[in-house]
């Protein structure tokens, strides 16, 4: 087993991968349209976790692939999930003024060029895929699952219904259901990628697949524990946050020592939680 | 040599071809989100000449291959032109409130779900490609000349140059740069996956790029013949017209019968361009 240096130190190594990769992809020769070439650069590299590019490379690790066979997969799902922000943010969507202390991409740049960042980021995520030109496993199928988990079926689905229903969810289901086309279709697509790209069968696939939306459920309980005013509802986020990385460590069951990324940062979720429960971190 | 009514024959066929896969793609089975599916199905389906589906299935036709190996891909470039202009119509951006004689998507829908449609539409394209597992060919680079013609290098770029120069683009070859960026890129696309789909060499996918690319402006220019005030500009127009179309006709010159839709498609241009001057017909 990992121990937590050995993951951190693990997780900084693939972190510093994934951001090489993107300014790769991103790189600014000074050519025209300058401007939107910084917004791109602006919406991407500076902050970030990178929790969907670790997420893709250890599930391709865990089922048998490596590091370089998942890169363009995990740069790409953080070129739609940086896309997603940018068009987010706009007036005409949440509005917010603000992301990770900084101006969001409209503010700084314009509404025009926020709209047309988005787009252009969009569009490398499936250039980069296809720019990798297959390598092994089953690219086709993992590109696929990006688009299916990205689109009117997953994450912008899950948006449109948020803005058609409006406050109108009262129903837990759908509301679970909503946030798992949000914020877990990207997550599941990162799990399944991983696999396809190893060239995993479609029963591995399946279980990184429901390990990502497990995943990102839990990261995102996570959070209501550090954010939620009230105690019961930090007590039961955190109950539901340890139910889920148990049933993260319950999919990778059986697949050895090349499943230990996946288990570490599952227990690493469920760490933070309790942290947070104790008040130990702060956000 | 195909004479006119059976090469009306042709784009009629291929277009309602065109038109089935599209409807098939954007089957709306009533679930949520409902609006976003009306609102896709709106932007894509009503109206549209087709143009860059017919040269993707065309130039596949001309480099040995047939009309389902260029289908996705015929598909995948009308989804992004038609989310193109979904995003182009928005208050940010040109601010239109009709096209092709009915109200914009922001305008039918609201401007939140004119933006996620646009989203929707571009992920829809590469799911499009991505779902047809491959096929023969060369798929990965047809996928990535479409990702590249369609971004930051392509249309995108084209849109953002545009943005950035406002009325300060008076240098011809800078304004001709930005066409053939804006207008000619998806064209070239066209035409370079259709021959990358039928597995061609890169001599032949170079020489079917330049004609989608002289296809492309010689039928903007066709336009601009119409539409234009001062006769001179109309001559002017026609003049560069036949000289693409001439372009063209070189371009497939050798490729023998199956090069007939190509050599078809890029006369038709011509002939329209010469009956808009003698004022035989009228936008």
């Amino acid at each position: 087993m990992m121990n937590e240096s050995e993951l951190m130190a693990y997780f900084e190594e693939r972190r510093s991968q994934v951001d090489r990769a993107l300014d790769t992809l991103l790189a600014n020769d000074g050519a025209d349209p300058l401007r939107l070439r910084e917004a791109m650069r602006y919406a991407v590299l500076e902050g970030g976790k990178r929790m969907r590019p670790l997420l893709t490379i250890a599930a391709c690790e865990a089922a048998g692939g490596d590091a370089a066979m998942a890169m363009p997969a995990a740069c790409a799902v953080e070129l739609v999930h940086a896309y997603s922000l940018v068009h987010d943010d706009l007036p005409a969507m949440d509005d917010d003024d603000e992301r990770r202390g900084r101006p969001t991409v409209h503010v700084a740049f314009g509404q025009a060029a926020a709209v047309l960042t988005g787009d252009a980021l969009l569009t490398l995520a499936f250039g980069a895929f296809a720019g990798a030109k297959g390598g092994r496993g089953r690219p086709f199928e993992a590109m696929l699952e990006l688009a299916t988990r990205a689109g009117i079926e997953g994450m912008v689905g899950g948006q449109a219904i948020d803005l058609e229903a409006g406050q109108d969810i009262r129903e837990l289901e759908r509301l679970e259901h909503l946030h798992a086309l949000k914020t877990g279709g990207l997550y599941q697509a990162s799990g399944a990628m991983g696999a396809l790209l190893a060239g995993a069968d479609d029963a591995l696939v399946e279980r990184l697949r429901r390990y990502g939306l497990a995943f990102g459920i839990a990261f995102q309980h996570a959070d209501d524990v550090l954010d939620d005013d009230q105690p019961a509802l930090r007590k039961a986020a955190l109950v539901r946050v340890e139910e889920l990385v148990r049933e993260c460590l319950g999919l990778v069951d059986g697949l050895g020592a090349a499943a230990e990324p996946l288990r570490g940062i599952a227990r690493w979720v469920s760490d933070r939680a309790e942290r947070a429960m104790a008040g130990e971190i702060e956000d």
